[in-house]
């Protein structure tokens, strides 16, 4: 059951991930049809080349004229959207193949997840189908596959549109996973490019989406969401050839023997033992996340911040509290608070008032009110040898308001010399400006808590290790 | 150092917190004022009392007649606001002493937490004073006190009174965790009664609040973020006294040996052993959270749900990848999945279609389209003996948008015989409304993610079996 990886299989999976020409099998105006939803989301992503509803039973789908069958459309499509019924999968794909379309997502489920060998069955005479032809099939049993960048939403989920374009790549066996990550992310601001549901992995598997990705210029991080994976060995071979090109996250699940009985059900295959996927996973450079938002906040870190070059870490705050939770994350995670050098400190001494916390962790909140003192001191660290790693954690307080408008230009200019992680928190609307214009300059990574931002610097230093 | 809890003293505590009149000594028209700060805050509450600036260089604060001292104001006052340098903070304590006042709010800093014996020696005198008064002091070195059902914002930052009235309320050495929480439930929906920050503690210690928020009527559930105590024997046998009223969770920093170092300079005290203090509280009553966002997450889960009859787990969702990560979580917390019984399981295959995954975990993706369905299912599994509790757990993904507003009846009416804690997640505005319905009526709670939600039932374990 290996996948022969030709040259013209990735050609053909970047080709029908960034299409000119799109067709909808099983298209409809039934607002209770996922062909329906999936029309509206190729809408709602402004796709930009032409879309083709299909349907033998309409004349028009939502507005634009349907056609009786794949061939009907008398035209090149390059990916084709199947949201049919399961027993008419066989003839669409055949149809697909003989139209030398670039590739299919296939939503439609009833396949190997289900409790019945005739799913098994089916599964595996599309496979030798589309493998026979050398086509990529996403799915069966996905939501489907979104490319933002290129206005695609090939998905039941309109909403899919609503993130905002990143670099972000997302890789995961479940939809639902899918969803909440890409909820999460909107609600966090977090850039995505391409969303990627697997599901039963016909003929395209992790290997091929990290061999994909990893050429992709327009993704920089690569973020996986795994439960089992039939051929761990090719992921392996994948992640190890392209190893060092970006990084690459994984989130396996499936740690439980109750897991193992849902993955089974779920995408048809066997969630396997968390703990040797780990060390495997590790070896080729892929590195664990434990949890949704843990991949998440890995993915914004990995994707901006350069290597640690060692485990010293500096803790620079506008509250003592914030850099005590910090301090307790870092310490069971095996970093240490770095030891300011002479100028450092006579730096620090000078910009802070006497009696103010000036060794590391730095409380900066008494000079909240001068943008010089708090860039001086930002600065200052930056510059000392014995600094590894920086954390600036501030929550907002009124009086501090100015504080990050004040220091964008300066994380915009200091050239990311060093890991910065930051956790500047304000109410809804006060500093969503200055936080939205470093997000996407590419500065700095600003995560949720103090907790999540020293996390992510652990496993910043995991991954340089690694 | 024992403070006395005379009756007379948690009476001044009430009602310095539920006052009448509010003066502001320091109350300042210049903006980088922190006392310019404080009259805001109170105008933004909306306090429906007096406020009076008190400040001898000016005739008006805000457009509000000020007076030269506090004795000047020739009215009884419930609460003194005091941000004043604190050379002059004796003479004001005196100064309400003398008048009776309540209770004082001590924003200013420069006490025990300098690195100055002076401000040790200040603080211990100011102590003396207010003790031999019998007076409740909250601070010194705090951002204030909040009390949103008496639309009481006595801090620095108006953005407090963004928060949603509820009945959670939080306890804080830290002002930087406080502002972090409060923020944190904000963006999250979640209300909140008091927010108190206690700084150095004056006279008001943590043992204090535990005892007036056990008796306050509007408060459900009492967390705390701690750093060191100094009296952990008082706060433990407060915790004992109101032992079983309500719940009671200590997020406790302070664990790294840097840690101690910041909190000696942060709030004047030592963090010292967490496993010492975590022992202690178990003991007490008092349940451990291990981060910011979980002390939120288990006071929500807290003030909604039972105790947990036992460890067995219903996972029931709208796409079974979620269940696989709570899986794996409820399982390492020493949770189990419960076996359903033969009604139960009659029942789900009745509702379920064939070939779906209709044992637990439950993957009700398919029934999406029938709330009659959702709800049989979910109605089965609570009536079932062999449930001890229930993580229902589904994203949006358009085609299910009904699945959420077709619950809100049958969970609003469902009368909580069992804990049940969900993750229901859709872009922003989809399910905003049912989910705020839901938490107004204190029906639900809905966390973040599928791992929040399956740690928080293991947390809700831990402290049943307490």
């Amino acid at each position: 059951m290996q996948t022969e990886y030709s040259e013209s299989f990735q050609g053909r999976l970047r080709s029908m991930l960034s299409p000119q020409t799109v067709a909808v099998v099983g298209a409809s105006n039934n607002t209770e049809k996922l062909g329906y939803h999936v029309m509206k989301s190729l809408f709602r992503g402004g796709f930009p080349g032409r879309i083709i509803p299909v349907n033998p039973g309409s004349d028009s789908v939502l507005g634009l004229p349907a056609f009786q069958s794949l061939s009907a459309c008398e035209q090149p499509v390059d990916l084709v959207i199947v949201v049919v019924p399961s027993g008419l999968v066989l003839s669409v794909l055949q149809e697909a193949a003989d139209l030398d379309v670039r590739g299919l997502v296939l939503i439609t489920a009833g396949f190997k997840e289900i409790d019945d060998p005739a799913g098994e069955k089916l599964q595996s005479t599309a496979r030798e189908l589309a493998r026979s032809k050398g086509l990529p099939v996403i799915g069966p049993n996905t939501f489907g596959a979104v490319n933002l960048r290129a206005g695609l939403n090939a998905t039941f989920t309109p909403e899919f549109s609503n993130l905002k374009a990143g670099d972000i790549s997302l890789v995961s066996q479940s939809g639902g996973i899918a969803h909440l990550l890409a909820f999460l992310a909107e609600n966090q601001g977090v850039g995505m490019g391409k969303v990627i549901g697997l599901g039963n992995r016909l003929t395209v598997d992790f290997a091929d989406m990290v061999r994909y990705l990893a050429d992709d210029p327009e993704t920089s991080v690569i973020a996986m969401y795994l439960e089992g994976v039939d051929n761990p060995r090719s992921l392996i071979a994948a992640a190890g050839e392209v190893r060092g090109r970006k990084p690459i996250i994984a989130y396996k699940a499936g740690d439980s023997g109750g897991g193992d009985q849902v993955s089974r059900s779920h995408t048809g295959s066997l969630a396997g033992n968390k703990a040797l996927y780990q060390g495997a996973f590790r070896q080729a450079g892929i590195h664990p996340a434990r949890s949704s938002q843990e991949l998440l906040d890995l993915a914004r870190t990995f994707r901006v911040c350069p290597r640690l070059g060692g485990p010293r870490i500096a803790v620079l705050s506008g509250q003592a509290g914030p850099n005590m939770t910090a301090l307790d994350v870092l310490e069971a995670e095996g970093l240490t608070l770095a030891q300011f050098g002479r100028s450092t400190r006579k730096k620090i001494h000078e910009l802070l008032p006497p009696l103010a916390l000036r060794d590391n962790p730095v409380d900066m909140g008494p000079a909240w009110y001068s943008t010089e003192a708090v860039q001086g001191i930002v600065g200052a660290v930056l510059e000392d040898s014995g600094v590894d790693g920086i954390l600036v954690l501030t929550m907002y307080a009124s009086a501090n308001r100015e504080v990050l408008p004040g220091l964008t230009d300066f994380f915009l200019n200091w050239g990311q010399k060093k890991p910065l992680i930051t956790c500047f928190l304000s109410p809804k609307g006060i500093w969503d400006e200055p936080l939205a214009a470093l997000e996407e300059q590419k500065g700095i990574v600003n995560l949720p808590t103090p907790e999540q931002a020293a996390q992510a610097m652990a496993g910043l230093w995991k991954h340089s290790l690694s």
